[in-house]
């Protein structure tokens, strides 16, 4: 099973790195961009078959390891 | 309008943050981890109201500033 988790920035806390892409683009010139945020994405291969159990493993992943749950927030998505 | 990249390693190129993500899941006492992956996830939102001219300026975004594309794949999902 393959699990998909994205890692993001809670709304309200600064992202430098989404601000500076923002202005990069500008000076590109590209108009008409907004609010860029930057987060991570993890891509995992689990040995588990049953959806239920690797979605409760691969949160407990998040909170453990993958996200800093004080300002980050995570969505798993898994697929067959 | 609102676009969400996704920038990963090509496959074949050596990503040293997944496998260090994959090490410590492992120490942490997750078994059957494998072949993890680690990435970027960009969200933006752009003023353009058609998808066709939409996805092709994040296309440019890309290949000009958010993606490597030498090392780097990337995938681009829009929504209204």
């Amino acid at each position: 099973m393959k699990a998909r988790v994205h890692v993001t920035l809670k709304s309200g806390v600064l992202d430098p790195q989404g601000k500076a892409i923002e202005h990069a683009l500008t000076q590109l010139g590209f108009e008409g961009v907004d609010s860029v945020r930057a987060g991570k994405v993890i891509d995992l291969e689990l040995s588990d078959t049953d959806e239920a159990s690797a979605r409760e493993r691969v949160d407990a992943m998040c909170q453990q390891l993958l996200a800093n749950t004080v300002i980050e927030t995570y969505s798993i998505e898994l697929s067959a």
